[in-house]
């Protein structure tokens, strides 16, 4: 046995190592600056500590703060600093758990009869600093399960001993810092001091495991970074996210409600919101029409036997919306939770033949999935959404092509709408999981492979997640970056092998036999709802002109010019341009400082010299007077700038 | 005493008649011919047999075959003389019920071990004209109960006994004609000879008193007539009507489809019905922005505490779709019957002004309500339909000037979509049984007033029905009369003071003070599915040209002709003109015949002048070549032509 190992980085080049080394040991002989920046290491796929002995040949990736498993790590390190710092200020607290999230992490704490000063969190963030600044290491353990119950039977802590009892013996791990243990998977960080700025951002009650019938703990939210600069832009950023978030906006603008009435999660769009949902359907509807996709209409439910031949029924049933008795004992129904299966019934509603083929119907199709009312946020997370939903039916002939053209329409409808900044993510099976999914595996190996090449020939940018995959087919989806930064999952393509089978969807061939088609689900937009929560989010409310849902404020001069208001007012409805007459009796100045902070695109004062011309003054939304014009004029205007928006 | 009777007739003129004079007396008074004619009456709004005497003063209105109670005394007498016919026929037989219906009646019966021969109606039928022919008298008698009991058990007829079962002593009548005898209320015509022609239509399976755990009777479906000419006339219109059915021409063009998976009376929109629909709807959504209304969108489900609020689920709970239960236990919801609920609360998202209203929201709202699978019909008894629907909420003062321009709007659709022949029924309560409604009996009375003031005001052709109005509100319903004759109910109108209160709805008047908005619901259309139905049938699949799915269709000479036939194709598109290219290999003769023979509006002939002018050549359907034209006066053209039809 040789007392070398050989490790393979990203590169693909190999350096050989004594047994033994860490992945810390491999940055340094690459460089220190390397290696002061290494929060963990991925080890044949497996991300862990750094500073763990690698025994093996292996192919290793660094983790650093660039990575998102890097930031994971340290931010779950920065969740038993914050820990220990909790015991050392409240001595006596039982610990829940404390894992890292999408951004930053949590500790869920049981104070018990001490009293938490939810004012001073600075005390917490200091002594949290304090300990970074010790530089203490992180140390792993692997411990029996007997001797991790007696080290909590003795520190009294009844949360740790519930996990405990659900873990198998010879998998149970310690990890220490300072004087600080805990029963923890791993990975961490080398040692404390890597970190060095921390804020605590939320405090909130959360129910132990998540069941409302047991205990609430005290759950703090807090994130750390690498340096303090990191934090300030962090916190800015936050601060433009609160200016930008859509509920708030979306309450200004008047674009959406909700009742406790009608429902959580049931968005209201009120008037402007339901403007601005009708243009970008409109928008979409073209750009389908163009591309040669058919309208059809479906119910928004379904007969159960209808979701148990899709697989709906069986993947979702028990968390879900449950099924709709009838006085009719042997009929009951589900409200639909995807469209595909109605738009599978259509297509089987007559004969097809592969000169029919492809068949795209496309549907703004309502879906409701039941979701915790913990779980639900503004439009982003909601039970019931609007899918800008289509299945395309095809020939295997035909499946690269098509996949193509929507990647093509992808793009159109993110050019429309000033998403430049996306990558595409192509979800794959997890490979430790495969019962998880539907369908044939030789189905599967040819759809993911088909999604990749045709994602390489449109020059996408793409990353591979395994693990990521639908039920029912693998699936490329959409990342984009908005004005801040932050990523959002748009659009979705998928291709399905396996509903054309439950459903025994059938064409003839050229060589009149009978053959099965394959199907792509797509929605550039994804769902309505969340789709116009990111474009609030990216715009701030600041609307492309063709998308605002008040296009222009016509603004008399005084109350002699009201009707000559109102029949620019019925010119433009007549040509679909949006807006409303302020007949407010206010000065014009007031009245233009007024549409300027309400953010509409134009402005159109009237008074004596236009009604005699048929001609309105126009003013541009932060630019100023644009000269006047005759109403059939701006309305050219008008036109032309939004064609050149839209094309 | 006196011995003399004051008749007041329909026209206010008052005569006097001797006490026990029946209404066929006062007829013959009048004239000889109309006693002839009179089969009916109904005396103090009662109708009755025209042959019972009449003991005190009364108004009075004699019924012929032209009043809808005329002919369903007719069809009820008739029923009697097929079951006389059937007795006489088939000895033994056991008699369920026979009442008249909408267009004829049945008779249900048990034939036991008796062959019935469906192959030979016509034997029936000349029986009943034989019985016909001999003009026999029908007679009335009241019956104590045990009488009533007795008779039946002589005859050994188990139905007839449980139905006398249910009824109270006193009330119960029995009706005697020829041979007949039948428990029956009534009234009838005073002899068999009023029928001059019979015709059974159907034969059917019915169960006893609907319930299908009883025994299975068959049930007769016949028509009669007082002429022949009329049975001729009306088997005629059986066949044109067959032949317009919505559910034949559905399939045939393709719009719409029903799938038993997806559930019984739920229709799925095929892509050139989906195009139908939203054609529909634009023109209405068109309509409505001019008309001041805001378009908004809501979920299609509400928590059942909504409807417990609106009263909706005390009234329909139990024979609808039940309750969505969830994996929290007190999240219940329902699938929205009705959109008022969630209107409302769209109204209470902000406080309002006198100065916000009218308020008008509409929204093309898919709403599902039960029916049992056997009463489902094609598109005009479905489980899901949509309403093009909208609720105004406004103050007191604005109720007659909203309901005003509701009517305008409804007036409008009719005369684009070509209903020019049309009533009015306003639906007033059920005074027998004012505990069905909800709502103050002060504000049922000022709605009933205000409704039918302003349908006079309107110059409406109004019918007033006591007994048809929703629980919640009296109405105006619109009736209009298709090509074949037949009426349909279309668009609704009601007011609603019911909601306002349940909903708390308020507003601040000019006063400060706090006030309760009034509430109109409306639907023009009624709903996209019923109202599709009937205008298939009106026009038999012919639709006027804006409304065709496919408009035009481009006839390429030859293949050479393929570019430019798609160059044609793109620019019709833009301008959102919908059709096809025949690119068959097929003369351009068969092309033509086959686009006539679909009732294609426009067909575009392109060849060689025409591909290098920028030209089509014009046809139009059923009018031949209308000439060439560059393909921008085409457009030019076409739009005229659908201006012309939709202003």
């Amino acid at each position: 046995m040789s007392d070398q190992i050989t490790i393979t980085l990203p590169d693909g080049s190999n350096r050989t190592y004594d047994k033994g080394s860490t992945a810390l040991d491999v940055a340094m002989s690459i460089s220190e600056g390397l290696a002061r920046n290494v929060l963990a290491a991925k080890v044949n796929g497996e991300v862990r500590d750094s500073f763990r002995p690698i025994e093996e040949d292996a192919e290793l990736q660094l983790l650093t703060w660039n990575d998102e498993e890097g930031k994971s790590t340290m931010w779950h390190s920065s969740a038993h600093i914050m820990a220990e710092a909790l015991e050392a200020l409240y001595p006596g607290i039982k610990l829940g758990i404390g894992p890292p999230i999408e951004n930053g992490f949590y500790y869920d704490i049981d104070f018990g009869d001490i009293e938490f000063d939810a004012d001073n969190l600075k005390a917490i963030e200091d002594k949290m600093l304090e300990l970074a600044r010790e530089k203490n290491e992180f140390t792993r353990k692997e411990i029996s399960k007997s001797d991790a119950i007696k080290f909590y039977e003795e520190k009294g802590d009844e949360y740790k001993l519930e996990l405990i009892d659900g873990l198998e013996d010879g998998s149970i791990t310690f990890y220490n810092q300072g004087n600080f243990t805990d029963l923890c998977r791993g990975p961490h960080i080398p040692h404390t001091g890597y970190i060095k700025a921390v804020k605590i951002l939320n405090v909130a009650g959360a129910y132990w495991r998540g069941d409302e019938k047991r205990k609430q703990l005290t759950r703090l939210y807090a994130i750390s970074f690498p340096k303090q600069k990191e934090l300030k832009e962090y916190l800015e950023l936050l601060e433009q996210a609160k200016l930008r978030d859509h509920r708030k906006i979306g309450k200004e603008l008047e674009l959406f409600t909700f009742s406790e009435k009608v429902g959580k999660g049931l968005p209201l769009w009120l008037p402007k919101g339901a403007v601005l949902r009708e243009r970008l359907e409109n928008f979409m509807r073209k750009a389908q029409l163009k591309a040669g996709y058919d309208q059809v209409v479906s119910p928004h439910i379904g007969s159960k036997e209808l979701y148990v031949t899709s697989g709906h029924y069986a993947k979702y049933g028990e968390d879900s919306f449950q099924p709709i008795k009838t006085p009719a004992e042997d009929e009951e129904f589900l409200l639909k939770p995807m469209n595909c299966p109605h738009h599978c019934e259509i297509y089987k509603s007559r004969p097809r033949s592969y000169k029919d083929l492809p068949i795209r119907y496309a549907e703004f199709g309502t879906v409701y999935r039941y979701e915790q009312s913990g779980e639900l946020h503004g439009l982003t997370r909601v039970r019931g959404f609007t899918q800008d939903d289509a299945h395309i039916f095809c020939r295997q002939d035909q499946v690269k092509e098509e996949f193509a053209k929507v990647i093509d329409l992808v793009l159109h409808v993110f050019g429309a709408l000033g998403f430049g900044d996306f990558t595409a993510q192509v979800s794959l099976r997890d490979p430790d999981n495969p019962d998880k999914y539907i369908g044939k595996d030789e189905d599967w190996d040819r759809a993911e492979r088909e999604i990749q090449e045709v994602a390489d020939e449109k020059g996408l940018q793409t990353v591979v997640e395994y693990g990521e995959a639908a039920f029912y087919g693998p699936k490329l989806d959409f990342m984009v970056k908005d004005a801040l930064g932050r990523k959002w999952q748009l659009g979705t393509i998928q291709v399905d092998y396996s509903l054309p089978n439950r459903f025994e969807l059938e064409y003839v061939g050229n060589d009149n036999q009978k053959h099965r088609p394959v199907m792509i689900h797509r929605a550039p937009f994804g769902s309505m709802e969340r789709f116009i929560a990111i474009l609030i989010e990216n715009c701030a409310g600041d609307f492309p002109l063709w998308l605002a849902p008040e296009q222009i404020a016509i603004l008399p001069i005084s109350e002699k010019y009201h009707d000559y208001a109102k029949e620019v007012y019925l010119q433009m409805q007549e040509q679909d341009i949006r807006g409303f007459i302020d007949e407010r009796d206010e000065k014009i100045g007031k009245k233009i400082r007024d549409a300027e902070v309400k953010k509409i695109p134009y402005m159109l004062i009237v008074g004596e010299k236009e009604s005699a011309d048929g001609a309105v003054s126009v003013r541009q939304h932060g630019e100023g007077d644009i000269g006047s014009m005759k109403k059939d004029e701006f309305v050219g205007y008008f036109n032309n700038k939004v064609a050149e928006l839209i094309k």
